[in-house]
């Protein structure tokens, strides 16, 4: 046990500290929440990446500026962490949302180390924002309405191996997905190596969206395709939002769509199609799927064809078929009309 | 050509209506951004869910108002769009990200299907917000320092074997998740079956946090464990996070190292670790893994012997050793000194 980590029980509230994580959205200030503001409003210092510190410029007239480089972030929460010890109330700035490859985590990894927990003093708040993903693709369109995934290409803390591992698989399962520090200065061949990645499973055609600095002056906006997007212009600012299978352009818009057309007739007025019921699970849904493979498995496929037809992995459907609630299956979805 | 779906040219701004996709992030008033709450105020009608409606009581007095029930999403955009083209400033609003599994999807899908084209009078404006999965990271510690990705486990749209699929090659490739739509009084049996294809790949006390009506007046947090998830109490409006194979749980928060043990000394002050270097590619990033490949082939490894070593598919293993570009890697990697 460190006696320098120790907490200084003659500071209690409302003379502690307390160390506010603020996700301040896009960077734009109506895009910020009113708790952001006024977090940064009541903090005594304030703390972050320079060009983040530039975007608030206009909140922390007479308060103390900690400004840090892109990779002190283990320094930034070292002096908030001081700051808060002292009294003060610090905000720690992340564009974004402070959660998603942000301060937050960062912080508590300092905290931790230094040996505090929530019943110290100091408080520790996050206040959550709409990262890169969300202000992206509010302004491409719609890209993020099925299912996606974050993956950062950055290799300064991650290992290639386990990002190519995860390129891999979301690009298999057909996942929609959002780069993060797709390529800077030094780092230039990540991105061509993901786009290698996804054409293994992607069609060439796949829209690609290409982000700068949303919301902010210098915004820019292209579309491109999964063959073209590493030949795009793409930094530090940029976010790639690769589409999924059924994602399409029109009209200058990506769009994934939620997968209406499974239930119901688009073209004939929204008709719900043949066996299916508004408000309830797809005929494909896992009660009927459960009742699919039942009925192929009794009429003489094996289970290794099965999991070839439906792309699962053969132990999963094994022990789906085991399964001793398989018998309810039918009833309850019976019950449910 | 549907004569019907003619933009009408009589109005033109500022008299031609206007439809402004609302994410007003969790619920609470003050995780609203400005932007959130002007839209609002601006608009001649507000559309919405009930219970959304409810959230932003204070904000809608004297405006007409459009409640719909749950499932009636493509109902809200054919009300939207007919009210924008009667000149109208309608307001959709969504809880959290109108883009995240929102109404940003529908709506394009409707105005599409209506022949409506973004040259109309009709202005459409996506305002972005906190989605769940943000607020709910928030509250639980830092679940989402790493890559995540946002599955829905409703089968209403998706057929079962593509959410199976995404769950499997996401627990696979070691992915923080999100859960969307855990289960509903119809629909129990979606997380026992996420839960198994988890444990096929991820340990059973991987940490999992389930988060209901997060900075709602009924917020509920429960911390749990993989093998535990399924008996949890889970609902309509609950988010279940899962951690990847490095998040843990301590002093009742939920954090996922974003990887700087992997270059710093975290016991011994930080000090970087042999053969690393600040503001650089780890050692095992894309370059030093691409001379380890090699290293590797050189002394005699074979392709399907380095593909199970790395755990990438043996022809991205083949593909990448036979990249021409290979030669300047050495040389690059040295330039950057």
């Amino acid at each position: 046990m460190n006696d320098s980590f120790e907490p200084q029980p003659a500071l209690q509230p409302p003379f502690a500290g307390k160390i506010m994580l603020v996700g301040i959205g896009p960077g734009s200030v109506e895009h910020m929440t009113g708790r952001a503001r006024a977090a940064i409003a009541e903090a005594d210092v304030v703390i972050g990446y320079v060009t983040y510190i530039k975007l608030v410029a206009d909140l922390i007239e007479g308060k103390e500026i900690i400004r840090k480089s892109m990779t002190e972030e283990l320094d930034r929460a070292v002096s908030a962490l001081e700051a808060a010890r002292a009294g003060k109330k610090v905000a720690l700035i992340s564009s974004g949302d402070a959660g998603v490859y942000g301060m937050a985590g960062p912080t508590y990894e300092v905290l931790f180390q230094s040996g505090w927990t929530p019943d110290e003093a100091v408080q520790v708040e996050i206040i959550p924002g709409a990262s890169a993903l969300n202000s992206c693709a509010a302004l491409v369109g719609a890209p993020l309405t099925h299912d996606f995934c974050a993956i950062s290409l950055s290799d300064l803390l991650t290992p290639w191996p386990t990002i190519a591992r995860r390129l891999d698989a979301v690009a298999m399962a057909d996942f929609v997905v959002a780069l993060y520090n797709p390529k800077s200065g030094r780092r230039t061949r990540q991105i061509v190596e993901a786009q290698r990645l996804f054409l293994r499973h992607r069609r060439a055609d796949t829209p690609v969206a290409i982000v700068k600095s949303a919301y902010r002056r210098r915004e820019n906006i292209v579309f491109t395709t999964l063959d073209r997007m590493a030949d795009a212009e793409i930094g530090m600012l940029s976010t790639v939002l690769i589409g999924n299978s059924n994602t399409f352009v029109r009209n200058g818009l990506m769009v994934t769509p939620r997968g209406y057309a499974n239930k119901y007739d688009m073209e004939e007025g929204g008709a719900t199609r043949d066996g299916e019921r508004a408000g309830r699970s797809l005929s494909t849904g896992l009660l009927g799927w459960l009742e699919t493979l039942q009925a192929e498995r009794a009429a003489g496929a094996s289970v290794d064809i099965l999991a070839a037809r439906h792309r699962l992995p053969a132990d999963y459907i094994r022990d789906t078929l085991a399964e001793p609630w398989n018998d309810e299956v039918a009833t309850e979805g019976e019950g449910e009309a």
